[in-house]
C-alpha cells in the first residue's frame, strides 16, 4: 500500500501549517470574525473562474501525484501547496479586477473550499487509478519481471481509452454512496476529520487580513522554490543522455554504497517530501533501508547457490528480487491487517457508543483540536449546522445516482476486463457502500483512508473466486481498482464536507465540485500517466527512473491470492511470516507504549518500502527532515510558518518539470551531455579505448 | 605580473574588514582608549607563542598563497584572515590559561601586530619567492612548451637545496635597505600605507571588548566556512581517479562552453577570492575572458592553415597557445609600464614637495583614512610618534647588514646560477635601494607593489646583458627574483612599520618579527613547493589543475628579451602592439574620467589573466562577487562586517585541504571514482564498449 495523503501514524490532527499569530483568533470565535461578511448561496460559491484554477492546479498536481506514483509511491500531503496555490491564482486575478473595476463579485472562503475540494478530488484519482499500482501492474512490461502468470490472458497493457472509460464508471460510486449520511457524520458524530479540519483552518486563515498577509508572504516563499526546483530539475536535464547518467546517479557515498542503494539522489522532490512528513516516517524509512540492502539482502545473496540458482537475472523473482519483493509485501499486509482490525475496531466501538449517547467520540484516538472546537462551540457550531442544513442533497437523488451508476458499470466493466464477471462487479458494489461508510468513518477518526488496504482485500478474494484459469489475475486487479476508487472518493468526499463545514460552504456546492474535480481527474489522469509512458522507455522496469514499484507488488499479491505460495524461492515463505507478525508486533508494541514513547518506535509500513527500492528517497527525505531540523532550531516561527510552503515549492517545481521532460523525450530531443561515475579501473579502461 | 594583495585599481585605501560600530570610538581618538593599557617593552612583544602562531599560520598562508600561484596567479589580500586566525589563536590559549591561572603575560595588541607581520612576511616569501613564476620557468616542464630555447643550458629544474639557499641570500636585503628610512617615511612623510593602516585598525578594533566580541563572531562565521570549504574540497577529491574527472571539469554551461573554458568549477577558493576582490576586478576578468576566448581565439582559429601550421600541438607557442601567452604579456607589460611611469612619477612629485614643505603628501592619490588621522592627530600623533622613536635601530647596523649580506650573496649566487655572474648581482644591488625606496615610497602612496613590474625590468636587462649564447635565459628569471625580493620586503616592512606605530609595537620588534618571519618563509616556501612538485604530476602542464600559468609567462618574457620577436606566429606582434597600447590607452582614460566613473571601465591587467587561462576561475569570483552583492542587498551591515570573514574561511579552507589532497598523492592513495563528463555520442560509444 502506497502511504497516502491521509497517514495517520505522526500526530495525525496536528495541522501541517501554521497560521502563525492567528491562533488566538480561533480560540475565540472564527465565525464571528467572519459575521460581515455574507456567504454567498450555493451557485454563486461554483464561478467559472474556480473551475478553471482548479483545472490548471489539477494538471499540475496530477503531474506531481503520477511522478510519486512511478517513483516511490510515497505521496505526502499536498493539501496546503493546493490551497496556498488556489489562494494565489484566485486573489491576483480578483485583485486584477479589483483594480480595474471589473470585479463583480469578491472571493470568498467558501470559493476557496470549492477549489480545493476540486482540486483534491482531481488529483486524488491519480492515486486510486492505480497508475503505480494496480492498473499498471496489469501491462506486460511488469508482467515480464516475474516468471508466473505472464501469459497474454493475465496482461492487458494500458491504452487512453480503456483507462478513461473505467475510471469514470468507478469513481462516481463512492460519491453517492456517502452522501445521505454526512448529517450523521458531520454533526450528529462530529467525527474530526483532521486533515479537512486543517485544510479548513487553512482557508479560513487566508480570509483574515492577518492570514491574507502571511499567505502572501507563503506564496512567495513557495514560488521562490518553485523556480528553484524547476530549474534545477531542468540543470539536470543537461545531464542525462544515457541510461546511468545524471545527477540521479551520484554516488554520493562511494560506489559500494552506490551499488546498495545508498546515495544522495539530488531530487529536490523528495527532500520536500521529507520536509512534509514526520520526522519518524522518514527515521523508518531509513532504517527499514539499512536493515533491508545494508543487512538483509546481503546476507542472501552469500547464500546465492543455495538458496536460489546462482544464473538468475537479478530482476527475477525466483532470486534476490523475490525476496525483496515478497518480505515487502508481507510487512505491508501485517502492517494493513492490523490497522485494519484496529480501526474497523475503533469505528465498531465508537459507533455504538455514539448510536447510544449521541456524544462526540473522543476516547480511543487522539482528540484533535477539540480545545478550538469546544471553546467557541456555542456560536460557531450553531452558524454551522444552520449553513451546513440549509441546502439539502436528497436521499433519492443519492440512492438514484447509486443504483444507475452501479447499473451502468456493472453492465461495462466486464467489456473492458473480460475475465471480471457481471456478478463479481455487483457482489463489490453490494459491500461497497458498507466498506464506504467505514472508511469514512475511521478517516473522521484516524485521519487513515484504508483505500488500499480495501482494495488488497478486493485482489485476494474477487481473484480467489475468479480463478487461475479464468484470469484471476486481471479479474483481481481490476477488483481492486473497483472497490479502491469507490472507497477512497467517499472518506475524501467526507474531509471536504468537513471543510465546507467549517468554512460555510455548501454541502451541495462541495457535492457538485467533487464532481466536477472527479470527472476531471478522470481525464487527466489517463492523459498525464499516458504522457509518461509514452516518453518514458523505462517505465516500470527495476532500477530505472520510474520503477513504478508498486505495479509489481500488487501484481505479485494477485499472483499469490490466484496462485499460492509455490512462487517464492527457498526460505522465503519463512522470512515472510517472520516479518508479517514482526509488523504486528511493532504496530502493538507502538499501541502498547502510549503516545509519547511510540514516535521513538519505527513504522512496519514505512520500513517495507525501501525492501524492494532501496534507500536513495530515505536519505533525501532525511535530507528534507534535516533542513527542517535545522531551520526549527534556528527560527522555529519561521520555519513552521514557511516549512510546507518551500517543501510545497520544492515538490512542485520538480513535479512540473516532468511536463516539459516528457514532452523533451516524447519530441526525441536527447540531452547533450552525460555525467557518469566510473570506478578507477573502469575509467582507466574508458581512458584509454577513448584515447585510442 | 601576479595581480598581488596590495592591489591599487579600486578604492586602495577603504579597509577590506569593517569594525561594525567601531567607528565612532575610532573617529575620536585610540589611543586615549588604550591609554590604561601599559605598552610591554619590544623584547617582551615578541613572545614565543606569538612566534608559534605565527609558523602555524605561515604553513597554512603558504599553503594557499602557493595553490594561488600555481592555479591563476591571483592572489587576493589575506592580511584580514591572517589578523582574525592569530587573534584567535592566542587569545584562546591565553583564556585558557587565564582561566587555570598560569597566565603570565596578557594577550596585547603589539604581540598580534607582531604575529600578523610574521605570518605576512613568511607567506609573502611564497610570492616573491617565484615558484609559481620566475623560478619555476627555469624548469624544463615550462621550457619543453616552448621550442625557443629549450636546450640544456637554459634549463634549471627546481630542487630544495639550491631553492633554500638562494632565497636566504636575497630575501633579507630588502629588509635592511629601507630600514634607515623609516623615521622620514612614517612620521616626517606620514604616508598612508593603506593596506598597513586598514591592518591596524583591524588589531586595535580586535582589542576594544566591542570589538573582541565582533572578532568572535567573525571567527565563527570563519571556521564554519573553513570546515565547509575543507570538506567540499575532501568531497570533490573522491570524484577525481582520472584526469578530466572530477567537479572542476564540470561544464556547467555545456560542452561547447566547457571546450571554449567557460564552466563554473566549483573551486571554493575562487569563490572566496571573488568575495574579497572588488567587484571590478571580477568583471574585468569576465570581460577578458569573453573577449579572449569567446571572440578571439575562435577567429584566430579559423585562420589555422593560415597564420600558422595546421599540424601544431595545441600547446606550441607558435600556433593558438603563443597568441594567448604573447597578447597576454602585452597587456601586462603595458599596463605594467603605465603604472610604472604613473607611480613613479607621482614618487618624484610628491618627493620633491615634501622635501620641499615637509607637508603631508594628500594631493594626487586619495587621502585615505586622514579624517580619522586629523581629528585626533594631537595625542594620537604624539603617542605613535614617542613610541616609535623610543626604540631606535642605529643606521650602521642597517648599513652593515646590507652590505655584509651582499658580499655573502655576490659571493654565493653565481654557483646557483651559473650564467649568472658575480658583476650582475653587484649591479643591481647598488640600485636595488634606490628601486626599493621607490617602491616602498610609491606603496605608501598608492597600496600597489610594483614588486613584478621591477623583476621585469631586471629579466629585460640582466637577460639581455648576458647575451642568448650565455644563457641571458635563466640569467634574467634568477636577476629577476634578485630584484623582486629585495623590493617586495622592502615595502612589506615599511607596510609593517606603519602598523606598528599604528599599534605602538616597537620598529625593533617589528623588524624582528619581520626577520625571523622571513626566515621561516625561506625554509616554509620551497618544501610546501617541493610537496606540489613531487606530489602533482601535472604541475606547469596547461590545462591540467595546477598550470602555473605565469612561470611560462616569465619565461616568454625572457626569451622575448633575449632573443627579440622571432618567435611569434603570423601577425602576432601586430595584435601585440594593440594591446600594448590599449593598456596604455585604457589605463589613461581610466585616470582621465575620474574615480567616479573609472569603477566603470575595466582593468587591462586583469583582462589580460584569463586571456591564456579561460574565463572558469573568472566565472567563480563573479559568483563569489554575486553572493556578496545579494547578501548586501540583503543584509549590509552583516555582509560588510562577515563578509571577508566567511571569504576567508573558504580560501583558507579549500587552501589546506591541498596539504592532505598532495600527502594522499604523495603516499599514492588514489581517490576511487571519477565522475565524468562525455557527449551522448561518446556516451554511446562508451557504453557500447563497456558493455561487450
Amino acid at each position: 500500500m502506497a502511504t497516502r495523503r491521509n497517514d495517520p501514524s505522526e500526530e495525525p490532527n496536528k495541522p501541517k501549517y501554521t497560521t502563525a499569530d492567528n491562533d488566538d483568533e480561533f480560540a475565540e470565535s472564527v465565525e464571528m470574525m467572519f459575521e460581515s461578511k455574507q456567504v454567498p448561496p450555493w451557485q454563486k460559491q461554483l464561478t467559472l473562474r474556480a473551475f478553471v484554477v482548479s483545472f490548471i492546479l489539477g494538471i499540475l498536481f496530477t503531474f506531481i501525484v503520477m511522478k510519486l506514483n512511478l517513483t516511490t509511491g510515497i505521496i505526502p500531503s499536498l493539501n496546503v501547496s493546493a490551497g496556498l496555490l488556489g489562494f494565489f491564482f484566485v486573489k491576483t486575478w480578483t485583485s486584477f479586477l479589483s483594480k480595474s473595476g471589473l470585479l463583480k463579485q469578491p472571493f470568498t472562503r467558501q470559493e476557496n473550499t470549492v477549489i480545493q475540494t476540486c482540486v483534491v478530488a482531481t488529483s486524488g484519482i491519480a492515486f486510486s487509478g492505480g497508475f503505480g499500482s494496480y492498473l499498471f501492474g496489469m501491462s506486460d512490461i511488469v508482467a515480464k519481471q516475474s516468471t508466473e502468470a505472464n501469459a497474454a490472458q493475465n496482461i492487458k497493457n494500458p491504452q487512453l481509452h480503456w483507462m478513461i472509460g473505467f475510471l469514470f464508471v468507478v469513481s462516481f460510486l463512492g460519491l453517492f454512496s456517502v452522501v445521505p449520511l454526512r448529517k450523521i457524520m458531520i454533526i450528529d458524530f462530529k467525527l474530526i476529520y483532521p486533515s479537512g479540519t486543517a485544510t479548513a483552518h487553512l482557508i479560513n486563515s487566508f480570509h483574515t487580513p492577518q492570514g491574507a498577509r502571511l499567505a502572501k508572504k507563503q506564496v512567495k516563499a513557495l514560488g521562490k522554490f518553485f523556480s528553484f526546483s524547476f530549474a534545477w530539475g531542468f540543470f539536470q536535464w543537461f545531464f542525462t543522455s544515457g541510461d546511468a547518467c545524471g545527477f540521479k546517479e551520484f554516488p554520493t557515498f562511494g560506489l559500494e554504497a552506490y551499488r546498495n542503494k545508498f546515495f544522495f539522489d539530488f531530487s529536490a522532490t523528495y527532500v520536500g517530501v521529507g520536509m512534509i512528513c514526520p520526522y519518524l516516517i522518514n527515521v523508518s524509512l531509513l532504517l527499514g533501508a539499512i536493515l533491508s540492502w545494508g543487512i538483509m539482502w546481503p546476507l542472501i545473496e552469500d547464500r546465492k547457490g543455495h538458496w536460489y540458482p546462482a544464473d538468475l537475472s537479478s530482476s527475477s523473482l525466483h532470486g534476490l528480487q523475490g525476496y525483496k519483493v515478497f518480505i515487502a509485501i508481507a510487512m505491508i499486509l501485517g502492517d494493513g491487517l492490523y490497522n485494519f482490525v484496529k480501526v474497523l475496531g475503533h469505528t465498531l466501538f465508537g459507533l455504538s457508543r455514539q448510536i447510544r449517547t449521541k456524544k462526540p467520540e473522543t476516547l480511543p484516538v487522539e482528540a484533535g483540536d477539540s480545545s478550538a472546537e469546544t471553546s467557541s462551540l456555542s456560536y460557531d457550531d450553531e452558524r454551522r449546522t444552520q449553513m451546513f442544513l440549509k441546502d439539502q442533497i436528497p436521499t433519492w437523488f443519492a440512492v438514484a445516482g447509486y443504483v444507475t451508476v452501479a447499473v451502468v458499470s456493472i453492465a461495462t466493466l466486464p467489456h473492458i476486463f473480460h475475465h471480471l464477471k457481471w456478478y463479481h462487479v455487483a457482489v463489490i458494489y453490494i459491500f461497497a457502500p458498507i466498506l464506504a461508510f467505514c472508511n469514512a468513518y475511521g478517516c473522521g477518526l484516524t485521519d487513515w483512508s484504508l483505500a488500499s488496504t480495501y482494495g488488497k482485500l478486493a485482489i485476494f478474494t474477487i481473484g480467489a473466486w475468479a480463478g487461475a484459469s479464468h484470469g484471476g489475475i486481471l479479474a483481481g486487479l481490476a477488483a481492486c481498482g473497483v472497490m479502491m476508487n469507490i472507497v477512497a472518493t467517499a472518506s475524501d468526499l467526507m474531509q471536504d464536507f468537513k471543510t465546507g463545514y467549517m468554512t460555510l460552504a455548501s454541502p451541495r456546492s462541495m457535492f457538485v465540485s467533487q464532481i466536477i474535480g472527479t470527472a476531471m481527474g478522470c481525464v487527466i489522469s489517463p492523459c498525464v500517466f499516458w504522457l509518461f509512458y509514452k516518453a518514458f522507455d523505462n517505465l516500470g522496469v527495476p532500477g530505472s527512473e520510474y520503477p513504478a514499484p508498486y505495479a509489481l507488488v500488487y501484481r505479485n499479491m494477485a499472483i499469490l491470492g490466484v496462485e499460492g505460495f509455490s512462487a517464492l524461492p527457498k526460505n522465503c515463505l519463512k522470512l515472510c511470516y517472520v516479518f508479517f507478525i514482526a509488523a504486528i508486533v511493532v504496530n502493538a508494541i507502538r499501541d502498547a507504549v502510549g503516545k509519547k514513547r511510540a514516535k521513538y518506535i519505527p513504522l512496519p509500513m514505512a520500513m517495507a518500502i525501501p525492501f524492494y527500492l532501496g534507500g536513495y528517497f530515505a536519505i533525501d527525505m532525511c535530507v528534507g527532515s534535516l533542513i527542517l531540523f535545522v531551520w526549527q532550531k534556528l527560527n522555529k516561527t519561521k520555519a513552521d510558518a514557511f516549512g510546507p510552503a518551500v517543501a510545497s515549492g520544492l515538490i512542485c517545481g520538480d513535479g512540473i518539470w516532468t511536463l516539459p521532460s516528457s514532452i523533451l523525450a516524447l519530441a526525441g530531443i536527447n540531452p547533450p551531455i552525460c555525467m557518469k561515475f566510473l570506478s578507477r579501473q573502469t575509467n582507466a579502461k574508458v581512458d584509454a579505448f577513448l584515447g585510442s
